[in-house]
């Protein structure tokens, strides 16, 4: 069987990150890839190893996660048709498949995506916000989103991205990104009033998007100028920027493809 | 001292019940007035016994939950100040108190509530919502909310409902209630839509509100017509009507004084 003869399943993920070890793959611990290939794994009786548009770290949770990995004509026709309910019947209960599509053989969830989408939520609620306590970041204080929008837009287009990734991550690689969008806006779950940052760009660096957030949310807290957000950005070193932003505000929202 | 030297406090909480075996004090679980009164009992050093605005299931979640319990000048004087920080700090992390307020001595968060407000999410998506799943009822098919609306209008006004009353909880009490709303509306949650019931009464039976959503909901996948609710409410008899609707779906919203 030639590569032509093969065809790429197509996977659209959501999941609730809290009881993840992260998304890749890891012994003896639950992560979604590892959850995920285990029970494909056993539907396709063989080793299935997927491929996904954007690894998220422990605690991140996603609606648009994406991921592939190639099946033969055979299993396209034996397994396919029931596979959405049958893997949503045996994944763990945190995690849902709510899209199965089929790409020609040479399609990868990684590099066929034309840009991520993150949302990150913010409470700005003084007391917990008791239901929403592991899926936003409870800052507790008011902030400045007009000064943060306006701080932000230094960052969008292309640029080196290296003061918004994980140092240990960025040693010898490239780490120009282009950011298409960077805006917030106020939406409320279950009657909770939160602070969204939607977040698009080709791709992400390590920790860019948690690290984009905390150094923003800086300035809408009134501790750093508007102005600093580019001189972080020049600085090229982890160093300049401010803290993470907790992962359990992060939502990987969509890819594009 | 007299009654009239006593005032009387009012507490606003929320909670996620999902942790708790209800909102009523029992011995030996974990619920939400145990807990709160522990705490109360600590800071004032002696027994504090609260009296709610409505009690809530197992698993049922509160926005606005009301409890009151009367204090001396001196306890207002030297604990009040300090109080909501003080609580929040004890409490249980699933419950958080959003206001604090001050009332005359005969002032009852039970007898004085004009009106309770709750509100019943329900997610139609065919897959699990991996990051409400605790929060809103999961029933996965198309509901005819239309329908339903049309159907829920004879329960509107004053009626006997003991249809919609858990059976042993109706034996010898008055079962007459004035229902003020019931609609329903769409809204997102996470990116998740759901399906949202209203319901404004001036007091409730127990398990009135997810009873009336099990019967509704019936109405709304075809499997009764809208006819069959005035015909459940007529009946006087809660083995006419639906199942009740999952506790975890079920927010009390507000209480209004």
């Amino acid at each position: 069987m030639t590569e032509n003869d093969m065809h790429t399943l197509v996977l659209t993920l959501a999941y609730d990150g809290l009881p993840f070890s992260g998304f890749a793959r890891q012994p003896r611990r639950l992560t979604v890839q590892g959850n995920l290939e285990e029970v494909l794994s056993l539907l396709f009786r063989r080793q299935i190893e997927t491929v996904c548009a954007g690894r998220t770290d422990a605690g991140v949770h996603a609606r648009g996660q994406v991921v592939s990995f190639k099946v033969t004509p055979d299993e396209l026709r034996d397994r396919v048709p029931s596979l959405m309910r049958s893997v949503n019947a045996l994944v763990d209960e945190h995690i849902a498949i709510t899209a199965i599509q089929k790409e020609h053989a040479g399609f990868s969830a990684r590099f066929d995506a034309k840009a991520r989408e993150y949302r990150y939520f913010i409470s700005l609620s003084k007391q917990r916000p008791v239901l929403l306590t592991n899926h936003v970041w409870h800052l507790g204080k008011p902030l400045d989103t007009d000064m943060m929008e306006q701080a932000s837009r230094c960052l969008l287009g292309e640029h080196d991205f290296k003061s918004f990734c994980t140092a240990a991550s960025a040693i010898g690689k490239p780490t120009k990104r282009r950011l298409i969008e960077l805006s917030m806006y106020e939406e409320q779950a279950f009657g909770e009033d939160v602070v969204v940052l939607k977040v698009i760009g080709n791709s992400f660096l390590h920790s860019m998007v948690r690290t984009m957030v905390g150094t923003l949310v800086a300035v809408g807290l009134g501790k750093k100028q508007p102005e600093w957000i580019e001189q972080v950005l020049v600085a090229r070193d982890r160093n300049a920027a401010g803290q993470n932003a907790p992962a359990h505000g992060l939502h990987f929202w969509k890819t594009y493809y």
